[in-house]
């Protein structure tokens, strides 16, 4: 941790990017949990691991169309010498399968049941059919084509994990399980402020003159939903610690994160600081992140609950928010951690400076160049979201490095 | 495009994912557009250029804390050798700034207006207020700590060109000018139809032999949901062509795009064909994709919309809807083209054999190991839901490819 003269000239405790996810995880935990139909669960994370109830499939079923038999009536054919099966009956969908005998065969569909006797299935392809008689010119091994009984899933095994995000894969495998309802972390709720008294509602038409219209309450309210959250908005908060306190402890008491945005000028960043003293236990945690842009972050727990104080600066406030916003959003629908984040690999158009010892977040511009593709740093002023609204992604410079050469390849990370 | 044997013996025609990405840029448009509120156009796509109404800043803006002055007054000013300037005023936020004289600054905080007559913001940090005299530490340059009126946007400038998608840096973007409603593509709205005579609805308790419950319902909505579209789904579809396609044609008559999945009968996959020969012109494009998994897909395009038959298995059914389902609804959407898929860089663990003349798409379970990230494929036939609710992601394996070894860097998408 670094101590640097800050905006209010007093000391400030300069965290770093790790030791603000760190610190993330180790004040944070997921909300309680709720029960929920599956179909609105997708995207949820289970706060139950769940067991299955039943084996998968409850039948030996067939991989593919063609007949069912018992693999050693084929051992020895082939395209030359095929083996002669006697046609027994079609197995319909969804019905039982009949009996066969030694040396018969049956009609299946990709799906359908195996006769008790069959252990394999011979692809339609590799037969052809002379009256009653199958010819088979290929030799099956045992379990060919077969999904067998429990072969999916065994009847009480662990299906998923608690921790376990559902997508739809997960959607699919617990509807195959016939499991309609579970029990899943709920979804967080934030409570969002805007303060700076230059802010006047975005829906304003004329502007008069210093003022300028609260982006942030809009932007960071979809980015917020995006990352799985609902958002309740509180206003511009006034330049007035009481009511800052007031509003903020009955918003808090509803909520479960709260977000400030806007500390712009130095009195709302002390309201916010002290605001978050008055709060709960232990209160502030981070009096700034060694990053840029986004530098002049705030972090508290406040019995329990997390609230965050972002920068004033749009294209500041959504870095941050995106990131260890996102992070505390996480912690909170009870993700174990998001480990990996992709990126797209490109090469680097031009030189990127960057301060030792701050961890830079470069926007981007992705071009497509021939079979590479090009990444096209975009320079321009925290305030001035045209130029995210221009990237595709941002760049990570580590804090350890001075910089990057123009040719380097990078990797990009997609701006949501 | 390759002529194969499929299913039902007749020939079929096969074509490769690119030749399919290239059919749908061709025959899809963009649906018509909708007028929506700001807040609730995050995700669409601009069906209109927007221009600027006004210049933003519409006032020169102070980018950090400091004092306004004009530039000449600190030149040469140094630590040992201090400007020393005659404080006037605080600026006030939100208020307009007073005028200052040669040789007088005034407190400004970021993002407050400069008075007409400074050029520059010298940071708070490089000074020191010794009573109504502030010592300037440092020689700022016309235009330092300064956004200009109209740097970030020009009065009728455009600010986004139509095509262009709204993330929350674009909501921001378009609240900063006081934009509130917006000309978007409509949302897509799909027809789901699932078939099989071995479904039953996947809220079933107790299944009877040989029946499965229909899993390819609620993990398709999820995902087309995920893609942007809204879903209505028309239920399991009886082995009864008629039927199939009475049912299809009011559906299409509703919705923007239809899909059926599950024809894993040889019945199913029949009527799904016919139903798109019957629906409308073209019909039926796309008999095949030489992908594994999710070769048996079929695709039409009737009176210019798309239909698409995804095989029943169910990795197949999501891994065929994930890529071409959402290539077709990013059309419909208005997307120009998705032209970046972030991957996550990994070794892969083991050798992984690929048919040549197939692009495969192998399912990849992720884990972290030291510096670097194992790729583990997961094996395990289509029918096998479990196996993709253990995968991370997937790595494509391109046609033209026989096979990948272990130890070889691998991209991996991440399975939404």
């Amino acid at each position: 941790m670094l101590w640097l003269r800050g905006v209010s000239m007093k000391l400030m405790r300069v965290s770093s990017p790790e030791e603000v996810f760190s610190l993330i995880r180790e004040q944070f935990t997921a909300l309680e949990s709720e029960k929920l139909r599956l179909e609105k669960a997708g995207g949820r994370i289970l706060a139950k691991p769940v067991y299955s109830p039943e084996n998968v499939p409850d039948f030996n079923r067939s991989t593919v169309d063609g007949y069912a038999l018992a693999a050693r009536d084929t051992f020895g054919a082939s395209e030359g010498m095929p083996a002669m099966l006697e046609y027994s009956a079609e197995i319909l969908m969804g019905q039982p399968a009949p009996s066969i005998q030694n040396g018969q065969c049956c009609l299946v569909h990709t799906g359908g049941m195996l006769p008790p006797e069959a252990d394999a299935v011979v692809m339609i392809e590799d037969t052809e059919a002379a009256g009653s008689v199958i010819q088979c010119f290929r030799q099956v091994a045992p379990g060919e084509n077969v999904i067998h009984r429990g072969e999916d899933l065994k009847k009480e095994g662990l299906v998923l994990d608690q921790g376990h995000r559902l997508r739809s894969s997960e959607i699919g495998l617990l509807a195959s399980l016939g499991i309609a309802e579970l029990e899943v972390y709920r979804k967080p709720l934030i409570g969002l402020f805007t303060s700076g008294d230059e802010l006047v509602d975005y829906n304003t038409r004329q502007l008069d003159p210093g003022k300028i219209r609260d982006s942030n309450a809009p932007a960071l309210s979809f980015l917020a939903e995006q990352k799985g959250a609902e958002v309740k908005y509180g206003g511009i908060l006034p330049d007035d610690f009481s009511t800052y306190l007031e509003k903020s402890r009955k918003m808090l008491n509803e909520v479960d994160m709260l977000v400030f945005t806007g500390g712009s000028s130095v009195g709302s960043r002390d309201h916010t600081a002290g605001t978050m003293q008055e709060l709960g236990q232990p209160g502030l945690l981070v009096e700034g992140i060694s990053i840029q842009p986004g530098k002049p972050t705030l972090l508290a727990s406040c019995n329990g609950k997390p609230v965050l104080g972002l920068p004033g600066h749009p294209v500041s406030a959504l870095n941050v928010f995106a990131l260890f916003g996102g992070a505390i959003l996480e912690r909170l629908a009870g993700h174990e951690s998001f480990r990996f984040t992709p990126t797209v690999k490109a090469r680097l158009s031009r030189n990127v400076a960057s301060r030792s010892g701050r961890t830079d977040y470069v926007r981007i511009k992705l071009d497509q160049s021939g079979n590479s593709i090009n990444a096209e740093p975009i320079f321009g002023r925290s305030g001035m979201l045209r130029t995210l609204a221009e990237a595709d992604g941002f760049l990570v410079v580590a804090a350890e490095k001075e910089g990057l050469n123009a040719g380097e390849e990078v990797e990009v990370a997609l701006w949501n």
